[in-house]
């Protein structure tokens, strides 16, 4: 389990249409339910990369700016950015496309982070990631930081400890 | 719209069963599921406090740490903390209960955000909170903070203009 | 297993919000999936007070006369009113609230009856209930009447044996 | 509307199999579930018989004796007994089939009332019933009765003003 | 297991309502969801036929011709036409009835074809079909037919050994 | 309305992961899940070529060969072979993936026909299709003989009259 493998051996492409039951009075889709499916395109992308059942460890802050509407095509994308021991960051993107217009509009993004469990339940070794354009080396890069505001957030490090994410409210 | 409401004038209490559709193939809750549960606590929350819709408009980060089993009783709890203009945050969390040992356990918490809208769908002006207990007090101080950081990773403001946040990173 | 516990211990809030696929063409929930979630209330709190699994045994008449709409808060309180040896008696209260209008409305009330059943599906002694409240007191009582009645009409007993029930037909 | 029709232009036979997530953790079908199908044969059937929208207005007292498993087939057979002004009564049976024993056993069964509505939401006059056989005869008597103990129940009639109910505490 | 069974003693009847999540943006039924009931119904009659559980092998040609729409009541009636030595051939009718209309009208037929399968998964031989009334005579004779074309198109016979099928295209 | 799009612009895939909801006794995805889920892919595309609602006109035979677990990764890929005047035929083919085995097995495939509406629900004439690579070829070439066996098979064609699938029979 040493050997690290490519962003494009886990890259999972995961289609919903919004249905009556996922919107709210107004029609649109509710948060939630785009956060379910979020979940799962993750999920997916996460289990493949590590050939072993990978559970949601964290998800990092999301906005919604662009309601989607009853009918709209969902398309989420969700691509692996680093892997540390047993835990693995996956980027996802969430586009929608109105069959009439034909435009596929970015709509969200996030970052989810995964653990790999073995068959009794507990986390296990996964490959590390092996970036290959120059933006899976961007988000391979950045992951570090995004991870120590992850370990602030859930009070598992100091802030003062955080030298990646420091520099941003310093020298930025 | 003027006036403020309080915060138990609000309070949401959601509970779900964990049902086999519901977990993954360890028998656990997808993390995916429970942030539908989570999001779905918090607008009946925001719509209570609006009287109006209210649709998500952030959730911050949520880290998972405790599984939840199939049969576990899930009592979520929505609560304001403050409100802006036409924004509401939400503090949220989510509590597990087996009924053969009758313990309680908190497993995860987070903030969300909602905005109100009116008939139209545009973002309409929401009442204030009165914080009234030490702890309401407490969090509707610190929604500040969490405000920047939010601006901040939505890319809608710069970092050394996040007075509040800067000074966990320097002084705290 | 022979202690008394409070109906406060095992009270139970449940809510639901009424979706597209939960009304009929006059887009007002379906009676049968109120009774579904009145049931699940109800098992919840008949698993907390027995710290046990317990299934439905009874649902005594319900009826049902203001329609609840798309859209409507669903507020369901499950409260137990006595215990026999295995079997235990539920009060349910339905709410409804529209967010628009604020104001919370009683819709529905019923009696379910439920049973704890051990890990091998035989049902087994529950504790009793010691009632607070004068309500509490009140229907801790009229839980014996309602108990006859459920007996004749499951043809369980001769409608002459039942000493309660008989005295409302003829003095009251 | 002034014509009658017959119990059979409206039988309704509705299936269905009882899935994982209609279960509990007994593996045993929810009380809820079984009562939501009930609620959804009878519909059908009101339906049919008044050519109108039908709601539930009542649900008579059901006890749950027999189990249904996963895997089983589950038969529920709908019938009208009676019409009154705007309102149907509807017989109800559960029958449960396993596909290896073939056995074909009846579990549960009821009395439903629904109300017909015209296009605004109004209670509207619907034909009355013309029993045929035997036992269609005794269930279309015996409806009086019923509908005396759901007023007295739903607290719109006194015991002492019920005069076919009062006989079976006396003489009977 | 050599003995034959009749065609009635596997009838089986299956009713939906159309609900709004099953329909498209024109509120008609999708097709997908119209294949699933289908393949419920069948499957309930393949299991009752074999008294073993039943898994769909193959689907024959659907051609959707008459929208379904929200609120339709759907019956589906499948009915055993004849067995192999462990998979069996069931035709398949759906009906539409709209309760204002009252009005019964066929939608859609098919023909599915489920293997019986022993507890360790593996096929297992199934009792035949006696054939009783013309209709199921003739539905009987022409199995053979459709099993060739069901071969030839699956890739398992070469369209030059299909004796039955041969004798459409040039004698017919 | 005249110009030609190629196969590529509306290709669609469609991910699911096997849910005990959605399987059999045997713990195997039923057949008419996976329909669904055909179906659904299969509308996206054609609705992305025609820019228009596209409904099922028609299902070619499926044989499902190969058993699909819980949790397993079902990946479906959608793609236009051919447009007729308002009809598009779409070749589907179904694959499967074992988180652990990391091995991608085909299923099934498929041809499903999907008719594009205008606003008013009347069909609508479509693009054409430009194949490109040689297999597109080869299936907008064979789309012909398969038109004409589906309309034999339903009834809308005499056999005799089919001159490209006679040929299969006769010469191949």
């Amino acid at each position: 389990m040493t050997t690290s493998k490519k962003v494009n051996e886990s890259a999972t492409v995961f289609t919903e249409i919004v249905m009556p039951n996922d919107t709210n009075p107004m029609h649109n889709l509710m948060g939630g339910n785009l956060l379910k499916w979020m979940d799962i395109a993750c999920g997916i992308c996460a289990s493949k990369h590590a050939n072993r059942i990978a559970v949601t460890a964290a998800v990092d802050s999301v906005s919604f700016s662009r309601p989607l509407k009853i009918g709209d095509i969902v398309t989420i994308s969700a691509r692996m950015t680093r892997a540390f021991t047993s835990s693995m960051e996956i980027y996802v993107e969430v586009f929608k496309e109105n069959f009439r217009s034909h435009e596929k509009v970015k709509c969200n993004e996030a970052y989810l982070t995964f653990v790999a469990l073995d068959d009794d339940g507990r986390p296990v070794a996964v490959p590390q990631i092996a970036p290959e354009s120059e933006e899976e080396e961007r988000r391979y890069v950045s992951a570090l930081r995004r991870r120590e505001l992850r370990l602030i957030l859930a009070g598992r490090m100091k802030p003062e400890e955080a030298k990646e994410l420091k520099q941003i409210f310093i020298s930025e």
